[in-house]
């Protein structure tokens, strides 16, 4: 058994958290933090985890953060790099689920979240934690930046491309669908039932935050600059993401063959028979990324398709796989459930 | 372990009990039939299964349904009696999740469904599966009649006060709502999305086959005949089932706390405390149900809210409850997963 | 044509008096004020009235309000109060979609909305704007409380049976349930299409500011105190009000003859043959309610159904009906549209 | 007034012929035909149509069709090729909203739809109805093939491009997304509401339809045969279609003004402002095309935004907008309504 603490669980990568670990063998979980839910039993925020979860929200000032062995922050933007420093000091292991370590260049950075980066040293140890590249690196890492959703479908869809070429990388498309709650818990206009059901609509076209995120890891798996056209869109559905993806062939390889041989023995990545259509419900609740690759007509066009549960996956399940491979658990433990479908 | 077989595998609560039993550990699925798909994996018909549920669909006659422990029946109405006796007979415990062994009299039971009961002798020693009221007998039972989805969250709603009286019993109503999954998997018109999207509507106000097997029921609980109105309403959404609850008041006795002694205990029933209002998400794919009691402006008029999930307490869930009691297993075997929220 | 203005446009009942008022072939839109968003052009907030409305919204300080015929206050509720005064006295006929003068007893009125009340004197001579009810007087007015959504699909369902009694008046019950628009454009987190989706639940159990309203018509048209339990739920849907009504009978009249004799020449009420089960999209969108009456296995309890559309029939539409009714006009004008559907 | 007949009234494209012209000043509905519904009054089998069309469904054999100016086919694939000619040959007006017209090429056409083309020579006359192109053939024409959904919303956006070129034409992508009534009123599985709610998937990825009827049109626009990769996805909502348009940049030209001058005088397309994401819910219930185009990053890859509603400017809008052209009507009579939002 670990001790667990959670930075910020009011929100939505919070609670997919809080679900997981409740029922996960190994993880005790001693510290939840919230400012403004201090002395509120967790349960009653979310009553679905009645029975469940015991704790209550406590100050961050006042809580056992620095007696667990791993702290998730699961916080807005720009929390994390100003307190995962002390932690990571006092030898607590971080995963952050936000974007505050997962780009390597601090300038960059700073362009698309447009405040000063708090802890540039910190960002120079992180590992990027996409298991299924970076395995071994998070083994032993202190700090974990836990990928965006977007970017871990989109990824999983086109690193082996990435890697083999035989595409065109200058002119890589993601046209990709997300559920509402990749938004997260913020109570924005958009993001209300009345706007979002029976709706359907791009955002981010001139520019999305995870388009730097899946770029700088493209380039690293090609070994060059590749180019990327990404175009975000908002389902009227809670969870998921597919991505649908889209490369010219320049070379004839055996496309079907390239993805299953990645991905062999990886445990959360499914690659679909030749011809399938993933929906995401299929994921949803779950850590699986579920792959397809197409060739309509035979054309000189390839389409991948790429579905995950952008809370579980895309963000808390990730985490706690993440979790799983820095203490040597079985990196399946506790993210074995099964889709609930219909 | 025990060998499990489900008949008619292809449905809602089908797929429900294959999501339950696939990581049941004390449960070993060794058959599911379907005239229709034997042969296809069921993982084909169901990818959230992939790396799951190994099986294939068999076809009925050739299937080793025989062989095993307790077979499910997840059935349109009419099959299960049809085809339960060869297998009691055999030894084989059987749970029906369809409504042909929940009436006790055959000739109410042919009123409703509109056919000839082809097995009134099993009929008798049927057991109603409703573990909070049957326990004991559901324990030694050879075949179990697993209770509808609505009875399910009006019985558990409206049981304190059968027994107890202090409310006007010659007229209690049951506003129930239901998601759509609550029909089945049935290609009709009004299930279509197009159709049940964005609306909301009541429908068989007139007459409902729940309403009967409630009374009944209910009778039995009273020791007397008792009043319901009963109106059922399709809510767009996928699961869940919240029955809203009236009686008026004719003793002023402690209504919360005869719910809570009611039902103290009970691994599956969580009475909230007063003034809650629970959401039917709280609920979604689990074996909970959540009570509150209401009394609105401190008037003689007593509200109560019951919600469940219609495939799990109402249907799948329940019956691997029931299955876990008839072979002494841990109650909530298999069933303490959390629901996903958002 | 009469010129009209608009005071608050930017919430619901906002856009859906636009909507409606663009197409009005005597109404000219002169004025639509909002603070935040003067300067703004309408239809840049709402692209769905691009080519239907050149107007920009106006400080309310500078707008030409006073040169109206008649202004709509789609306001947030206390704002009316303080601010229709001037307008009245200046000769411009106001319809306040708010709950401002919806209560005829000030004390009452503060106790559910927890502030003075700025305007008693207005109060006295402000006119509830039911058609149905009150035509006459609303064709003098100078001020119209338009009702609430909520009372209005109530009322209508009620209202023969207050006058006529035949049923225990004491413990009316409304099982209600609205669409997620009825509580408006707030940013509240309840709202969120990740919470209010795929899940049902009620709210306001314990009171709600609708039970005075709808109290008060009833006892009037009672012509005595009436017992009214009222439950609103949230459905996920954008628009639409389901009102299940039960009453106790306690005299055999022909319940059915009495509703079609009450509405009979209504342009708005539509009474359904016996045995309907309207469903809210065949409202929606429209100034419609429709009524359905029910009599379960012939027992001594009436159910009464009746939909509308929140924003229509509960908000804007019966305000664009007001105003028809204040200025002579065809009383449908402008509201012929029909619903959409699917 | 002209009188208009139509065939197969009771799908999606029906009641939606029958919602706009039941309020068209010029159209007067004198036989719709059902042979299943045959004696059924409209009103009863679509509610949200009481007391605004009166006709009942009438048995094809008997029905009033050849006295009519115009008749519309809403009926389902290979009925129209077999029934047209003898209204075409007593000088009736056909518009087909089904597939039967549209591919030129009877041989291809056969391909697609498996069945062998019934009336190559009416064929030959058929004018493809997309005003926006063919206005002046439109005009006089005896036979309009009404386009489909997805063409309507992926022609109206690739067109200019089409023409202009300054594009890589062999590559283009059309990234579709479609309301689930996109599919009819289909009783088939994964158009139920639990299958297609809070879900999201790709489908027809190997080839659609819709693909040869595009290329088609897109073919003749260009004068050369273009490539075209088309993936349409199911949204859960009811109505809508969502095209997100790729296509590799080779000249640099202003393709904002491209198409603000392609469309300039279009009744019903709207390019919107550079930058503009517009949602499918602007145009629900209406029959106009908003378009955007965005070059992300500046770089050198348009993409295009079109958003229609697929049952009107998709279908049955279209098909008005063409009997109004037809008849010498105003183009925009009868199809003034604005979407209702939210």
């Amino acid at each position: 058994m670990i001790k667990v603490g959670i930075v910020g669980g009011t929100g939505y990568t919070g609670i997919e958290l809080l679900r997981i670990l409740a029922r996960h063998p190994q993880a005790e979980l001693v510290a939840i933090t919230s400012r403004k839910e201090a002395g509120t039993p967790v349960a009653e925020l979310f009553p679905s985890l009645r029975g469940a979860v015991a704790l209550a929200y406590s100050d961050p000032a006042k809580s056992a953060l620095a007696q667990c062995d791993v702290v998730f922050f699961a916080t807005p933007n720009t929390v994390a790099m100003g307190e995962a420093k002390v932690l990571v000091e006092a030898g607590v292991r971080v995963v952050d689920l936000s974007a505050d370590f997962r780009i390597k260049n601090p300038a960059e950075w700073e362009k698309w979240y447009k405040v000063k980066h708090a802890a540039p040293g910190l960002l120079a140890q992180a590992v990027y934690g996409l298991p299924e590249v970076n395995r071994a690196k998070i083994k032993g890492a202190r700090l974990v930046a836990n990928p965006g959703c977007y970017p871990t479908a989109v990824q999983l869809g086109l690193l082996p491309l990435a890697k083999a070429g035989a595409v065109d990388l200058d002119h890589l498309i993601a046209d990709a669908k997300s559920g509402v709650s990749g938004a997260g818990k913020k109570s924005e206009g958009h993001l209300l039932f009345s706007e979002a059901s029976d709706n359907f609509k791009a955002y981010g076209t001139s520019g999305h935050r995870h388009w730097p995120e899946i770029r700088q890891e493209l380039d690293a798996a090609a070994g060059r600059s590749v180019g990327l056209t990404f175009v975000p869109h908002l389902v009227p559905m809670i969870r998921g993401i597919h991505a649908t993806l889209y490369a010219r062939i320049t070379a004839d390889i055996e496309f079907q063959r390239l993805y299953e041989d990645r991905y062999r023995g990886e445990p959360f990545v499914d690659v679909l028979p030749s011809g399938s259509e993933p929906d995401t419900r299929s994921v949803r609740g779950t850590n699986t990324c579920r792959i397809a690759i197409h060739r309509p007509h035979g054309a000189d066009m390839l389409v991948v398709i790429s579905v995950i549960d952008n809370l579980a996956k895309g963000a808390s399940g990730q985490a706690v796989q993440n979790m799983n491979i820095m203490f040597g658990f079985e990196e399946t433990m506790g993210l074995s459930q099964l889709a609930v479908v219909p």
